[in-house]
């Protein structure tokens, strides 16, 4: 039955069984869908199996892709010989690549719904698959191609129907739009921070102990994987590279120009532009929250204390950081909140005898 | 009286009524010291001559300047002529430059102290200053000259005086070496952030609506005020400039092998190994916490409700981020604890009806 739900399936075969191909197989499995689920590691097919303890009858009716992009024309064409009525889906990082590739086997495009879902760090396995992975969850599926060809509404159907099964939220989107969208997003940022902490390779251990929670935060990303980096960088080479002469461009400028302090203003203050431009929670516009800072004694239960004062003042936390001075024994909270509710709850704080800093 | 707690002082001049000379004037008013608070702008030192409510009688036993670098110069010439039998100490963020500049007055070298308070954003003004804005924080202090100069003792005890009685950490430090310490660990974060972040400008809206956790954390400093940062990074230039042609070259060589997954791989590794080094929380070497995923109910009360649940469990969680996806209204808080208090604490969230993801 072909609804605004998409269209449900019984049988899939999963081909990776990682993370992503063993979360999605948990889930749809969970769901009374027939799961198969393969790989080339044989250890981590048969984990997945047995994890997710079910088998499919006859040909599968979807196939879904978990693999490095770098596998996939082959396992594609593979696969779309031998069940040429299947449905077939993949979930790569990158997407104008494998809609080029299926592209190039006749009758491939119309069979084959090139996705994504933005689901965080795609690093763990099978054992780290959680049925849950995708609940609210962005997932960015591409309906058409390049050269204007369309997927078959019944492979369009059958994908949207595995995307909210699992909980996500589809967005319909050009891959080419998508791949230069990740490139910025997500792919620059992933190589600037990888940039960054690579200069601190041969660091005096003194000198890293000045870092603050500055360093901590830009180069949080850069222990990401090696391999599924390589693979996403590659195959997105092309989106990324102008963003990376640009980049090279704009620090070439600076250095020209370090001893200029007015120069040296106007690139600080054109990152202030930029980082204004990242949308807040919910997909609204970038809110300016008001930073509180709580000084508490670093010790368990302190947080929990502190989440409890923050219900009893009815004030909503929208982000917060934690930073430790070296060698001490304190911690400092900044709380992220609205103006009013962070008016509230330095009030309600300051008369509860905690240690809260003015507002900025 | 000269102990290991330093020396204590019973006057104090502080040039530079901002967020930093404010708060050091609050603090040592607190501890009896009689303060006075100068500025250029009126507004400012009538708002932290207000706040501290102190005045000294006589010439200042000690005199502070919490200015921005390019004005020290000049103003420590003035009052070093008019006060030539007083202890001089600065808080700027960059050491060398004070030195040089103080070395240049006949007498004046053995008088001053660099100093540098290691205590987060130095912005705010007045209004946002707290006595309490030190504790626990370090503080540099600069007891040598780059020629052998020594500070007088009297003047170093003052300065260790300051730096305790205000609850922070001194740690003693060549100019040099400090400024070399902070343009790697400090400035250079900074400059990234900000070039990374100034790549958002023009960029599309709905391009910016698939932006995660990673591109938040890696511009997160971006945001930093433009006329403080341009003093500081102009003052170190000398020290900056060779991370800076580092940097370019590494950004030159992945350009030119982005199409190599192998060397693309290398660059992620080498980021990885630099991300490594960076101490944790305690001056410790880094540790690697176990990350544990907890999806909640955006609404208030349950980050509160999860705290409890922790301090139930009696788990220390190190650190914690918050993600939303777009659009969506529930919330990923990964918390990082020790291996053992995770699993600890995921047995005891999974018993109690949370939605609580694998550990990674």
């Amino acid at each position: 039955m072909a609804t605004n739900e998409g269209k449900a399936f019984s049988s899939i075969r999963i081909i990776g069984s990682g993370l992503i191909g063993t979360s999605i197989g948990l889930a749809l499995a969970a769901r009374g869908v027939q799961v198969e689920m393969l790989d080339l590691d044989q250890k981590a097919q048969k984990l997945a199996q047995d994890l997710i303890a079910s088998e499919i009858s006859g040909a599968p009716e979807v196939i879904l892709f978990a693999i490095p992009a770098s596998a996939l024309a082959e396992t594609f064409e593979r696969e779309f010989a031998l069940n040429p009525g299947s449905k077939f889906i993949d979930i790569a990082s990158v997407k104008t690549k494998p809609q080029v590739e299926v592209s190039r086997i006749s009758g491939g495009s119309s069979r084959f719904l090139a996705t994504h879902p933005m689901a965080g760090r795609e690093i763990g396995g099978a054992a780290s698959a959680r049925a849950d992975l995708f609940e609210g969850r962005t997932w960015i599926y591409c309906p058409t191609y390049a050269d204007g060809a369309q997927v078959d509404s019944d492979v369009l159907e059958t994908g949207l129907w595995l995307i909210k099964s699992l909980g996500a939220t589809p967005i319909s989107m050009s891959a080419s739009r998508h791949d230069s969208a990740v490139a910025l997003v997500s792919h620059l940022p992933q190589i600037v921070a990888s940039l960054l902490a690579a200069q601190l390779k041969g660091a005096k251990s003194e000198d890293l102990d000045l870092a603050g929670a500055g360093l901590r935060d830009t180069t949080r990303i850069a222990a990401s994987d090696p391999e599924l980096w390589q693979e996403i960088i590659s195959s997105n080479a092309q989106e990324i590279l102008p963003l990376l002469i640009n980049l090279q461009n704009d620090l070439g400028s600076l250095i020209e120009s370090l001893d200029d302090p007015a120069k040296v203003g106007s690139f600080i203050a054109a990152g202030n532009e930029g980082r204004s431009m990242i949308p807040g929670k919910h997909g609204g516009k970038a809110r300016e929250y008001t930073q509180l800072p709580v000084v508490i004694e670093d010790k368990p239960g302190q947080l929990a204390a502190l989440f409890d004062e923050c219900a009893k003042a009815s004030v909503n936390v929208e982000d917060l950081t934690i930073e430790h001075s070296p060698g001490q024994f304190t911690g400092l909270i900044t709380l992220a909140l609205s103006a009013s509710d962070a008016a509230i709850l330095q009030k309600h704080l300051e008369e509860s005898g905690w240690n809260v800093h003015a507002p900025r």
